[in-house]
């Protein structure tokens, strides 16, 4: 394989397996559609401009998001790729490395580019598809007795999220305020449960009309890349709330992506088998024997106002969830319920088999009676602290082949409470 | 108050105190903005390329939905109803009499045009405001000693819904399969609770900031209009998946409104005092003295194959409610949740204290015990049936002035169950 166009460090999320798609601009560039390589960013408005991307009609290139894109099948994905992987490190790209003027106008170095949401999210539904933690959080409210409600293991439980407020790593998230309740009367305050979620969501391509079902087994046609998500959750809110409609204040004032989409394809090489389903699920949800999903080490780490690093406070990996994103969408859609282009669905909290692969402070804490330790300044953490800052990150790793995800990153702002 | 341009029966929904605004298109027109009157359209588009609608720049006339008006303030939208109020009844009118010609290409007969949804509908929020329906299912489910749950009457409890399966009345619906659960075993099957829901649903104008909350006593002007919603709620479905998550497929396959949005302008003469609200709700739900809702008449008909005519099932008022519209928006956005202009907000079920106002299938047979009687037929429903239409209808009447809401109309269709 030829060196690529631009230099990409050996441990570099951004490899040439990877390429992923996101929204940039610049203080001289309007919004835009990129592709993450090293510490660049592929102009592709350019790209398309200089005639390097023929697979489709420049108009796409002209678009500040990539629905128009995902509206496409996969065939016309891996043509828009191949063209991409053309440019960063085959012939075009020897050709661009005696043409430094040209390089120099489409590899954009990545400190200078601000990021955006990559696509107009219509609609967000999260699911709830990590045994772990669905286990963990029954046994916390519940008791170990009844942790697991009966339908869990029959299909993937999900809910309708809010998607205006979904933002891109980097924005600080303030504090929400909201109706709380101990064992008193219900009060106004800030919540003081304030919590992340360590999720995965992926965008949905081509759509689905309205009354028909997209079949199990076609399912990942219509997936076209995955994100990090940070579902932040007031726990607090949410525990007053959510009977019996589900949670609303306590999740719709912030969710937060990673700004990178890296696609299907990238991931195909980090396949595994996932875990096995008992009892058998019935026949729409049924993948036969090459029901598969990704290997993705995902962490999270914490950093207080007084710490000089952050700490890892938990690690764990996309292939711990139960259901697959096939079966999401199959179980998503076997009502006829339509999604459209730049739907956003999410995995839920992933956590792992043991306590250090919870996902969540909830989790993490067992329900506020283990605080959590940072152990360069010696504080204890039940919940988020305002100033606390939340990074996950993700990456797949295969000998020397490396992709990676970025980072889905969030500080916690102090609450804003209403004006007497 | 002169005559207007065009014919208005009297008993007309759309009065010349109405003016609702819909998007429609002809065989000849492509999709625009219109306001209803009598049994014309003014089509907006062209309306402000005769000059006749100053207020606004002509742009906003040349878009295919209101977003962007919704987007303006009511100081704005008040001007523009304003000039609209000159077409159809001042002295714009007058001069239209005597040039048939102008006035014959901006007011189009209503069964020429077809009808689209009158936004770009973002996030859809689904509120459960009825008292007697919330004690309704909750007896039903539950029994009378624990029918209310407790966080009910301390805050307007709500969940996301589904924007992208919104119809626009007059669409057939699919009855939908999905997973089903008696005694015995989970299955895959056609639901066979399939239900109404008698809703309305108001339509966000200017948004608000995210983090940025809107406080109840401003909350008003940040309603753009309404509209009826059938809330179709396939109950087996619902009763399997709904813990702990709240409903999922059970209403992801399709809500239905009505095309005309009735402007808040319009209805201010029908305003009335909300039902009084025991214990005192928390201050930033708190109205104060002149906490106000509307007096609209809503009624549901259902008609069958073999029925010659619809039979009305229930008729309610959306006085009733127990949580306003300023309430809701004062709750969903406490947390610093935004809107958006075009965001759809629910009231959910609304059913009045006696068994003739139930706003639900669920609720009129009294959880499958009472079938409803079809007395043209001799036919009984417990819920509905394949080829069964379902018609709301909504009105203000004061003397002689009348403004309606037009209907909500959706048809069942047999269900279409995924290929083996």
């Amino acid at each position: 394989m030829a060196t690529p166009a631009v230099y990409v460090a050996e441990d570099s999320d951004f490899s040439i397996y990877n390429l992923p798609y996101g929204v940039f601009e610049t203080t001289s560039l309007d919004k835009r559609l990129g592709v993450a390589i090293g510490d660049y960013v592929l102009d592709l408005r350019e790209a398309a401009h200089q005639g390097f991307l023929s697979s489709l009609d420049s108009q796409y290139f002209q678009q500040s998001d990539f629905n128009d894109i995902m509206q496409l099948d996969r065939k016309a994905w891996k043509l828009l790729r191949s063209d991409i992987q053309d440019v960063v490190y085959g012939k075009t790209s020897e050709w661009l490395k005696s043409n430094r003027g040209v390089l120099s106008k489409l590899f954009i170095p990545m400190h200078q580019v601000s990021m955006h949401l990559p696509a107009k999210i219509g609609d967000y539904t999260d699911f709830y598809s990590s045994k772990e933690h669905a286990t963990n959080v029954g046994t916390i409210f519940r008791g170990p007795d009844n942790a697991l409600n009966p339908n869990w293991v029959h299909l993937p439980v999900g809910y309708h999220g809010r998607s205006s407020s979904i933002v891109v790593s980097g924005q600080d998230i303030r504090r929400p305020c909201g109706q709380l309740k101990g064992n008193q009367d219900p009060y106004y305050g800030p919540s003081q449960a304030l919590d992340f979620e360590l999720e995965m969501a992926f965008f949905v391509g081509q759509g689905n009309s309205l009354f028909e079902s997209i079949p199990v087994k076609a399912a990942r046609d219509y997936i076209f890349g995955l994100v990090l998500m940070n579902d932040w959750s007031a726990r607090d809110i949410q525990r007053w709330e959510y009977v019996p409609l589900g949670p609303f204040g306590a999740k719709n004032f912030a969710t937060s992506i990673s700004p990178w989409i890296v696609p299907l394809e990238a991931l195909e090489p980090f396949q595994v088998p996932a875990p096995v389903q008992e009892p058998k699920v019935l026949d729409y949800l049924e993948q036969g024997s090459d029901r598969n999903t990704f290997d993705i080490h995902l962490s999270v780490s914490l950093q207080s106002t007084r710490m000089q690093k952050p700490q890892v406070i938990c690690q764990s990996n996309f292939r711990y969830l139960y259901w697959t994103m096939e079966q999401q969408i199959a179980h998503h859609t076997v009502t006829g319920c339509n999604l459209r282009p730049g739907d956003l669905l999410a995995s839920g909290t992933i956590s792992g088999p043991d306590a250090t692969s919870f996902g969540s402070m909830l989790e993490l804490s067992w329900g506020g009676t283990k605080p959590l330790q940072l152990t360069e300044t010696q504080e204890q953490r039940v919940y988020l602290q305002d100033g606390d800052q939340v990074t996950m990150h993700g990456y797949c790793q295969k000998e020397n082949i490396r992709i990676g995800f970025g980072q889905c990153q969030g500080k916690i702002l102090p609450a804003k409470p209403l004006a007497a």
